[in-house]
């Protein structure tokens, strides 16, 4: 287990020494949390934060056929092995190098490769759902959720779903209405309340920059302790 | 004129060299907002923050009768003198120390006294209108919204108004509706647009704390420069 922080203890924004300081950056599909999740490293140095996706742990279901696995409502929480990532958190958390899923969304299947993560001093996990599940708030020392207009975001991800991943713009909208817009409203949008700091309408330049400052703070904290 | 920051020139969280940094705190009656501004002062360092609160410059309306003052809508962002607000931010941001006035709610009257605030690295300014006006948007490096439910924040503003200021509940709840409300729905909710960071329900330690280590972080460069 990650030893968390003693809520109630004091007012200062504290994490047991000697543990990485773990951040969460979650927002619905489209709301630009990717963006401020890579603005950031860049700013803080790559060799400094690791990045864990909970995207990379969608569940590996080969015991489905290629049809069945493309009935599943990938945005219900129940398509991601969150054990799994809580076990990879555990072992970061500890220093320990981890093996992080590569998944293949073509085929809707886990890839035989890994990419080994290293533990870095901070430790960035990102995902939509991620405040959803009362395991990873737990482990999280702050959690950030980016607060973007619904037009903003169905707008972004038919941008990025048909440019990008060569999607016709029946099809996403088809998804968007039976899983995206449904399960963004019964899991995504009320897990907000567990944010301790929400950044409205995507990228925002001051927002990242107070992130980044708070960043370096508790990276020179950790060096002096 | 604060030199403000060029929002276009890259990504970075910076300000210009040799003025202090400074940070807007803003949300509705009763969102926590005063207790967060006080709590990041105690933590950062009372010698290091000049708090101004927009408060003391409600306007020294001496030509109006008591009776007269009692009907102005105090609720209003034309209620308070943000010309000589800025005129003070401006010279406390170029490191001189100003006379902020002192007001008398029971007499809605500027007192003759004033109290000297002097200039510190950072200069934090509070508000429940600081976000409606673009001039002090326009002066903030970092603008903040408390942004707690309006149910919690009337509750809190009967609390407050009952107990320390010995008001009755029906007046609390007639002066509720009458401007309270009204001017929120106008001008404070839709200035939360404006916001970089908003903070969820009131007080919240992980926020507060985020805060202060990005103000450490700030004041550590500003060391620097």
């Amino acid at each position: 287990m990650i030893p968390s922080r003693d809520r109630r203890a004091g007012d200062d924004f504290d994490w047991p020494a000697g543990r990485p300081f773990i951040i969460g950056v979650a927002g619905g599909s489209g709301s630009g949390k990717t963006t401020i999740s890579t603005s950031i490293i860049e700013h803080i140095g790559a060799e400094r934060v690791a990045l864990i996706s909970h995207d990379a742990y969608y569940r590996h279901r080969s015991h489905l056929s290629y049809e069945e696995r493309n009935r599943v409502n990938y945005d219900h929480p129940d398509s991601l092995e969150t054990e799994l990532m809580l076990v990879h958190l555990d072992a970061i958390a500890a220093g320990h190098s981890i093996e992080l899923p590569v998944y293949d969304f073509s085929r809707h299947l886990r890839r035989p490769d890994t990419v080994t993560v290293h533990s870095r001093p901070v430790i960035m996990i990102e995902g939509i759902l991620i405040l959803a599940d009362p395991r990873l708030r737990e482990v999280m020392d702050l959690r950030v959720y980016v607060d973007t207009d619904p037009d903003l975001r169905v707008l972004r991800r038919l941008e990025r779903d048909m440019r990008e991943r060569g999607r016709s713009f029946e099809s996403v909208v088809a998804q968007y209405h039976a899983t995206v817009r449904p399960m963004h409203l019964q899991f995504v949008e009320p897990s907000k309340r567990h944010a301790d700091v929400l950044i409205p309408e995507g990228y925002n330049r001051d927002a990242v920059g107070a992130l980044v400052s708070m960043i370096r703070d508790v990276l020179a904290r950790l060096g002096r302790s």
